[in-house]
């Protein structure tokens, strides 16, 4: 059955002369956002219209739509925060979308970013792989706004704006090689969700310092946990059943996890096992043993985000993509020790 | 000097004629927020025109201002969290305004509310004492944009929506009553900034306490902090300095800052200074010892905030405020001991 224009404005939720004017060159009242969420319905439902620039003067709003990961994790909150500091002061409020790492209200999240009026976008969240075409409308849908993006990861998006990244494989490498320096081999690995990029990088900077070493990878000693402390405080008994001596954790967060399970089975942190986290959130110091970890600047990379955002949307003439990498830096704390097996 | 509608323009950013619709009975296409912001800085720069009724009829956007304290606190941030998880599958978005301690950005964060169009506000910190007129204007002018609100705190809002109250008073109480049953008497006490109500609410349960049991208030025992690590870190030597045996810290974020320095003074918890905090934020369970504290419901307050608003703003005859009060509930853990003193 032929999809007509009437069945994209009931899926949308909005009137048929929307979905027309959508479809118009010509600029109207609609905006730049609910323009490209009917396009890419249109688009999903196989209506394939010629595809129109999306390029409608509109009157510039103050608001950014933001995109980021659950606020309770304080790297999380403090990255906000740091781009808030930059975008209050210049009268832009953000419109704060808190996306699941499951990515299960992904779709309710366009449907909100669809109604409103937009001067630019900030994806705060790290490049998660698709796993299907549901999973790519998201993405297609924010580049089709066609309005200036800073991102925390390479998205590949041609918009003007600025990716932020920040280098996780020299991280996962740089943690790991510390830990077979002080004699460890059979050293766990605690992992987040395994379709984030950053997980990934990780993942690889392990295995690159292991096998640099002559130390085999054993997926045994690998325990995918989700970034949060309730899913460290799982791995704990996994880890010390493969007989580590030594974990890596993907970040602080569930490393607080792994102490929390240590403190109730009376396993003594580095004694018994070696800890290493990333990310360097602020708690890392209140420990009786402090944690070990890999610095992420994340103040300086959301200020930058913002700062880039503003002169983006402020500078018509700013066309170009920036890209910035930031470099790890180890911090050894006392959770680390040598291996003593 | 008499000051006309082109000094209110001015100082607003707007139009002359936005300054006569925002003064005008009739419906027109300037926002409620708009309208109250002109008509707040009328009246303060004395202009008086007759107070109009601020009830234009405006298409129903589905955005929420949101005013907030720093969200690196994750009481904070799970606060956002649990009433973004009620709003946002309704399809209402946060935009969100942190505002610092000492409201020294409220300037800014009027400006930005005063170009959104919403549907409600989320007041979601607690109230402050107005030091003059400069800060009892915000409230004034949330209070005149006549939108449901939804708070953490009474601020003897008329307009539709609810109060959510923590006891406090009563936290304050039971807190130092634990201390004071484990034979301490010189009990520190730990306090947030003094212009806000629940500042207030817990230091009169700690006296009141004290009082009960014949112990006389000591004003050397309290350390005025700012409800950051940073500032009870630095507390810590002022109250061994006064000798104190126990302490109480208005909330856990400043517990941990004590952690923090008593780890660097070799000092011993609970052993040489006993430690109660306020709040139960989920890395108390972290530390090596256990911080005892004062459970605060703060995801079912978010919940009922969130809920409570969007049942104001779809249902037009629901105009009544609510209001509801939490109770405290004591949680034991290993950083209060028997004072050995």
């Amino acid at each position: 059955m032929k999809v007509t224009i009437k069945d994209i404005a009931k899926e949308c939720g909005v009137s048929v002369a929307t979905v027309s004017l959508a479809f118009s060159d010509k600029p109207s009242r609609i905006s730049k956002t609910t323009k490209a969420y009917v396009l890419e319905v249109a688009e999903r439902m196989h209506y394939q219209p010629n595809r129109v620039a999306v390029n409608l003067a509109t009157k510039q709003s103050k608001w950014i739509g933001m995109i980021i990961n659950d606020l309770r994790n304080t790297h999380i909150s403090s990255l906000f925060m740091a781009i808030d500091q930059e975008l209050q002061p210049k009268g832009y409020s953000l419109i704060c979308h808190v996306l699941s790492d499951d990515n299960s209200n992904e779709q309710q999240i366009i449907k909100n970013l669809a109604v409103s009026s937009l001067a630019g976008i900030i994806w705060g969240k790290p490049y998660t792989f698709p796993e299907n075409e549901d999973s790519k409308f998201m993405q297609r849908f924010i580049e089709r706004m066609d309005l200036p993006i800073a991102t925390m990861d390479d998205f590949g998006f041609k918009c003007p704006g600025i990716d932020v990244r920040f280098d996780y494989y020299k991280a996962g490498y740089m943690a790991t090689r510390h830990l077979i320096e002080n004699g460890h081999t059979r050293i766990g690995c605690l992992t987040g969700p395994v379709n984030y990029k950053v997980t990934q990088e990780r993942l690889k900077g392990y295995k690159d310092a292991l096998d640099e070493q002559g130390i085999a990878f054993n997926d045994e000693f690998v325990y995918n946990g989700d970034y949060t402390m309730q899913s460290g405080s799982e791995a704990l008994s996994y880890l010390l059943g493969q007989r580590t001596t030594a974990v890596f954790s993907f970040n602080d967060e569930m490393a607080f996890g792994l102490y929390q399970s240590a403190r109730q089975y009376r396993i003594s942190i580095p004694d018994d096992l070696s800890i290493i986290g990333c990310d360097n959130v602020p708690f890392t110091n209140v420990l009786e043993v402090p944690l070990s970890t890999v610095h992420v600047p994340i103040d300086e990379m959301g200020k930058v985000m913002g700062q880039e955002l503003i002169k983006t949307i402020e500078d018509k003439n700013n066309v170009k993509r920036k890209k910035v990498l930031y470099k790890p830096q180890l911090l050894l704390r006392g959770s680390t020790n040598k291996c003593s097996n």
